[in-house]
């Protein structure tokens, strides 16, 4: 079965995207092609997203990973819009963490979830529904911005690194999350 | 002449303490020796930090780097405590950063100043007086604590990546500081 995977580019200082949404500091930063996002990218059969990650792509309307990608989508929101954007081969939910993430598997039909965005993951990290999180680090310092995790309180998440690869701009991680975190949840 | 060193342990989501400033999964993090902190500790001729780090410090009192290195220490507060503790090879200064700066490299003799915390760190970087970054990634999510870098509407320092290497538990990277940002501040 496919796993649950958290794929997302950094700032150095723990950003994913900087104030108002903007993500130019992500396309300056890769630099040439990266044979770990292609692997993600390949290895995805569901996406699974929020609805501020869903603005960020609405934007563009370039399609998923710049329209690498195609397959199912799903926008986890309490307020879908009104129209929904031709671009989106995807659904709008509105339901538990738990359900939309089961609803993502089915429809990877075995291969992994992929998930974007900081609110969906922390909701997954909260409910340790996430197996990976693969990590493009950006050469860069943000300052303010979406952080990748916060939990006021905080909260101990414990991974193994288990790749480190370098491409032009990039520094790409995997971690795979820890048992014990699952365990402790 | 020396350069002036960053030199932090900081978990995947961008916290180089934990709550209630916590450094015990740093500790757990490490796993072994790092071949990288160990050339910056050689290469220290100085160490510059802020209040609270040293207040961490203090803590254990063990000295700095676990007692691996010894030097002058200079500590920036507008309030030094009444007694210096005898484990502090160090002086209290209250200063602008420029001058707490020069000061250090003054007494680095040649060779590299060492910034710990994040807060002088901060202060250096607004002052682009900072030229080199170095990151232990620890594999960790930690929700919640002090965090690497922030300054509130933000503020982009390009960095260059120039080393990246595996310990046991750790990602070790270097990042030199762009000249661009220097220019722009």
């Amino acid at each position: 079965m496919g796993t649950v995977v958290w794929h997302v580019t950094m700032s150095l200082d723990g950003f994913i995207a900087a104030p108002d949404d903007a993500m130019d500091w992500v396309f300056e930063s890769w630099g040439g092609p990266s044979e770990t996002a292609n692997e993600v990218i390949a290895t995805t059969g569901a996406i699974l997203m929020g609805r501020r990650t869903y603005e960020v792509e609405d934007r563009d309307r370039a399609g998923i990973y710049g329209g690498a990608w195609t397959g199912p989508i799903f926008v986890l929101t309490h307020e879908p819009p009104d129209d929904e954007p031709d671009w989106l081969t995807g659904t709008f939910v509105d339901e538990p963490i738990e359900a939309a993430v089961a609803r993502a598997r089915e429809a990877a039909r075995g291969k992994n979830v992929g998930i974007l965005g900081a609110s969906v993951a922390r909701q997954c990290l909260e409910q340790s529904l996430v197996d990976e999180i693969v990590v493009h680090l950006a050469p860069v310092l943000l300052g303010d911005g979406i952080r990748l995790f916060e939990l006021p309180g905080g909260r101990r998440i414990r991974l193994e690194r288990t790749h480190v690869s370098r491409t032009a701009g990039l520094t790409d991680l995997r971690f795979r999350v820890g048992d014990d975190s699952k365990e402790a949840a």
